[in-house]
């Protein structure tokens, strides 16, 4: 009896470091894989269909949405981005978790659509070293920084949402605390349910 | 800001090796302690009176009783055995976790009346593997067996009432799957509010 994978929701503030945290956890797990988005933007060099995007027209995306076809969707600079149900349902049903790195505003409409997940909320040590993180970067202006950290404190605020909080103080840490979730999720009476009845079975 | 502790139950049929199972994890952690009983019946030679069991009158016992003192009770070969919330009220306030090592019974009037818990039931690899153990111990007549593993079919078909499910085919392997589920448990957004609230203030 082949057991079913798990959908996960990894989101957190912009900084929280999640992109990180989701390639060194994808590298531990043979059994996970990140959720591939679809966009009606074009294309960049090297980028694969159905790898990095599906790539769509705006024509079809509209199409898929009228069909009810996405977990979440947003128009961000006039083009499209969603995570298609489809593909997800696939992968589960085949045993693989699938990890849904995502904003804040784009998880919690999957968490109005769906309640079979495990939600994890990345955490910072505080808004401070979040400061600290984007001053690094030294990508953005003092005025983007500054709006950065007010987006931050209200993503914060919407914590509450979520199943798990996980604090990113250091990337390996992070995972690891990730990996301790899935694994107590995979204890679950229902995802232990068919062991259970052979157990029953196995008299 | 301290945290508060965690209300565990431990259940399983008799025979998963629940027993020998919590004294590994206590050894292992001295945040977590074990729920002490009260009962009716005298104390055998060297029992400590709030380290092995409360001893009570019956009508002390029965008073308590009254008072709604008890998680759950019993009545058994006219003695009675109960769990007293007053204690467990305490501990978890003072940050630890209190293990309530219990029959399946007792597990589910605690469940029926208490929600902040975490609810583990230890199962075995199979019936057959129970028969074994029950067979090994050697103290039991034929009968007495037979009955020992229609009670045991019955409790598993009640682990649908639990959070989490833990095979005990290793007792070390065992204890390690509880300290992930309780490593886990303590990542959830109600134990760690407090932590965002501060990671907010904190800019």
């Amino acid at each position: 009896m082949s057991k079913r994978g798990m959908l996960v929701i990894l989101s957190g503030p912009s900084g929280s470091g999640k992109g990180t945290i989701v390639r060194q956890l994808l590298n531990e797990r043979d059994d996970t894989v990140l959720s591939v988005s679809a966009t009606t933007r074009p294309p960049r060099r090297g980028e694969k269909e159905g790898v990095h995007y599906y790539f769509k027209t705006r024509q079809e995306f509209e199409k898929l949405i009228r069909q009810n076809a996405f977990l979440e969707y947003a128009e961000y600079n006039g083009n499209y981005y969603g995570t298609p149900e489809e593909p997800i349902r696939r992968l589960i049903d085949e045993g693989k978790n699938v990890i849904l790195e995502i904003e804040v505003q784009g998880a919690e409409m999957v968490m109005d659509h769906r309640s079979d997940l495990v939600s994890i909320f990345i955490t910072i040590p505080s808004l401070g070293e979040l400061e600290r993180r984007l001053r690094e970067r030294d990508t953005e202006s003092e005025q983007a920084i500054e709006k950065r950290l007010d987006i931050a404190k209200r993503e914060l605020s919407r914590a509450f949402r979520y199943d798990y909080i996980v604090l990113n103080d250091d990337v390996s840490l992070a995972v690891e605390r990730i990996q301790t979730i899935l694994r107590a999720e995979e204890m679950r009476y229902s995802r232990m349910e068919n062991y259970i009845l052979e157990v029953v079975k196995n008299a």
